[in-house]
């Protein structure tokens, strides 16, 4: 009887424990609670209508389609039984594991605020990208059609809030947009005086890479028209705008489209393991793994990927915690697909070691910072060859070649037009934007070019 | 002062109306309830995963960039006042005009049995298509989860309702993907086990070509294994399937995922314009214009596109009705700028005349239905090079160059793999899939491939 892998979640470290697991003698059920496979480093893309969803997704089935050990189902695990060595999913069916590999990444988390997320959307699924896609698009639109000056300029000012990568790519996009693809488009506004507002509660952008990139990437913001304001606490965001602690105290940001890129919260599978094996979580909800990603007291249970504290264990030096970025999650799914092979011949595992290539983020139209490890020492480098570099590592990593060329055609012919190729809202005038923009009794007059 | 051309819909017919002003002494207003220009002969391969949203639509603002006396409005016309000259929008917004051209289209009617709705998604409007396309990719998930052969089988069985053009390319492009695209990548169900069926209540499919070609489009059919019912009405439509009337008496028919086809009704702004004008509506709600297109009476309001019963005035010849295609919208819309500059400079109108330059249809992978009038005579094809014929007719018409290349791009990968890029569909398990499917008890058994 072959051993049956279960594993949880087709992100980038379930895609890629499925894969390392190739050839070994064991069965291997994927199942998601989605039917695609999400390239999320260019999400933000999606929400910013530079590509279209298909571009960045991939049809789990088909990605295993030359891998017949593996079954993809389309479900939700709801719960996990240790003991009985099943996993439940949310209509009640049961599934039986030998191994199981919870690889259900994260979401994002309002820090106990979730009365703040009707109005300030977070982007983790294409349905979050889609969501603002809309709300951006849709508050030029509601600007073009207000006659009220306060009540335009609320329209026209974007908040992103947090200025981690994605942030920064939301506010450097937003500021492209605004600058370089709608203009000539409108009649009544110019929607080069749309605001593009990034706050951050700590005191610099990219905390996570050095402090001389975190400052160009800051400047390359500035030079965007983004307006950076660091060191600044969200303490309310309701439908009109978002109140801000700043130094200087309180102050009000009216605004009609808030983006939220702040806070990150592992899946809530992270608790329901907790309650099955009794696995201890850290601040963010995420699995206090061993070494080997495996939770303690059960072996055959590995934990990789977001949902995952895991460290890296190189040797002769101190455990280093994971960063939270894809070459994480894919080294953790090919960690635990080869300590499942060495279980599998009665051999040891092996604790997992994190190769640390660098750490990329773009920031908008060819203006990027990047940092690498080489052998050589950092190699830091920011601006259009930076950007450069980013884009090809990205395309270079995206799933399959046809969205590779897909992608790259798309992304030539934005560069060479400003043109946004995926500004397509499905769905009719939403509700929101007919009450709140009387345009009564507009005589012809108000409708002539303003030009 | 300049006149002022209200357009309502930015259709093809609204669209072209728009273009053939340009230059004229007027300012134009383009209401729309979307915001983008749809290329609806191909949105039956947005809903067939075969092309993404962006590739078939474009953001009406970006078509009118560089004609800057045209005004885009996101909004809907909901009243008009053919006395003070005005119509008023959803949110109560009034809008002056000098000249009226309302090409608000046609949607998908039940013939009185709007219950049946939900349970058979017509193709109208991109999130229609969305909704096509999860039913199509689910139904085959629910199928790989069930047990129960009866119910496995429902979900296997499609049903097209409707064998006019759309009916037709739904049901041939559903079985190439259940022939072609999705074989290997399922391990419990076989997806060429689907069955495809087109039922019509008339006596034959694409009633509106020559007989021959309607012969040929059903033999091309069966070839690809689409089976088609003739002279079969549908009697009710429920969610576990549909009862159809034939020769032989009823027939109840299990299918979970049944699509409409069939019926076309004007929009509801047909009614609007009778209760404000005193028009005449048809039986299918269009409004019967005068020969130059305007409403009786009512000279300065035009009704285009498949909202108008209009007939092509031919010198010597008796009025004949005009197809509700696309080259029929966009001659309507040019007839009405044409007549709108007749007015401006105080000449009489004159009275549409549709040129046919033929009839189209296709059917399925390289195969489709052509019939041309020519200066010699009717010219009809059918089978490779009518569908060839069929790709460069609708890329050619496909807005802007980007787009075409685009779509070339996508079904010149699609011809060679038979992928289909667009097979994504957003959001998670959709509740009715886990409702209908436990998988009890899975042991791995049931999951390990079937091969």
């Amino acid at each position: 009887m072959r051993s049956h892998v279960l594993i949880v979640g087709c992100g980038f470290g379930g895609l890629e424990a499925a894969r390392a697991l190739r050839g070994a003698d064991v069965d291997i059920t994927v199942v998601d609670k989605t039917n695609h496979h999400l390239f999320q480093p260019l999400l933000y893309q999606v929400a910013t209508a530079g590509l279209s969803a298909p571009s960045i997704a991939a049809p789990i089935r088909q990605l295993f389609r030359r891998q017949p050990e593996v079954t993809t189902l389309l479900g939700e695990v709801v719960a996990v039984d240790a003991a009985a060595q099943t996993v439940t999913l949310r209509d009640g069916a049961r599934l039986r594991w030998d191994h199981l590999i919870v690889a259900a990444g994260a979401t994002h988390s309002y820090f106990g605020r979730d009365d703040w997320a009707p109005h300030a959307p977070g982007l983790k699924t294409l349905d979050d990208a889609f969501e603002i896609r809309r709300r951006v698009l849709m508050a030029f639109e509601a600007a073009e059609r207000e006659d009220d000056p306060a009540r335009r300029a609320a329209w026209l000012q974007f908040v992103v809030v947090g200025a981690g990568p994605t942030g920064v790519e939301l506010a450097g996009t937003l500021a492209e947009i605004a600058r370089h693809t709608l203009p000539g488009e409108f009649r009544r506004i110019d929607p080069r005086q749309a605001r593009i507002l990034l706050v951050e509660g700590g005191p610099r952008v990219l905390a996570s890479m050095p402090e001389t990139l975190s400052e160009r990437a800051r400047e390359q913001l500035a030079a965007l028209g983004v307006e950076v304001r660091l060191s600044t606490r969200v303490t309310g965001i309701d439908e009109q705008g978002l109140d801000l602690g700043t130094a200087d105290g309180p102050l009000r940001l009216p605004s009609r489209c808030v983006l939220w890129a702040a806070g990150v919260a592992a899946s809530p599978l992270g608790r329901v393991l907790a309650g099955a094996t009794g696995c201890a979580l850290d601040r963010a909800g995420r699995v206090v793994v061993e070494p080997d990603l495996s939770v303690p007291g059960h072996p055959r249970i590995q934990v990789i990927g977001d949902l995952a504290a895991a460290h890296s264990h190189a040797p002769g030096r101190e455990p280093r915690p994971v960063p939270g970025v894809s070459p994480g999650a894919k080294q953790m799914g090919r960690c635990a697909a080869a300590n499942i092979r060495r279980q599998l011949r009665g051999a040891a595992t092996q604790a997992f070691r994190y190769a640390d290539y660098g750490n990329l983020a773009t920031i908008g139209r060819h203006s990027a910072v990047v940092d690498l490890g080489t052998p050589a020492g950092a190699l830091r480098f920011s601006g259009y060859f930076a950007w450069l570099f980013w884009l090809f590592a990205h395309v270079y990593f995206l799933i399959g070649f046809r969205n590779r060329f897909v992608v790259l055609l798309d992304w030539a012919w934005a560069y060479w037009t400003y043109d946004r190729g995926a500004r397509v809202v499905p769905g009719g005038t939403p509700a929101g934007l007919s009450v709140a923009n009387p345009v009564r009794d507009a005589a012809r007059d108000d409708h002539r070019p303003a030009g």
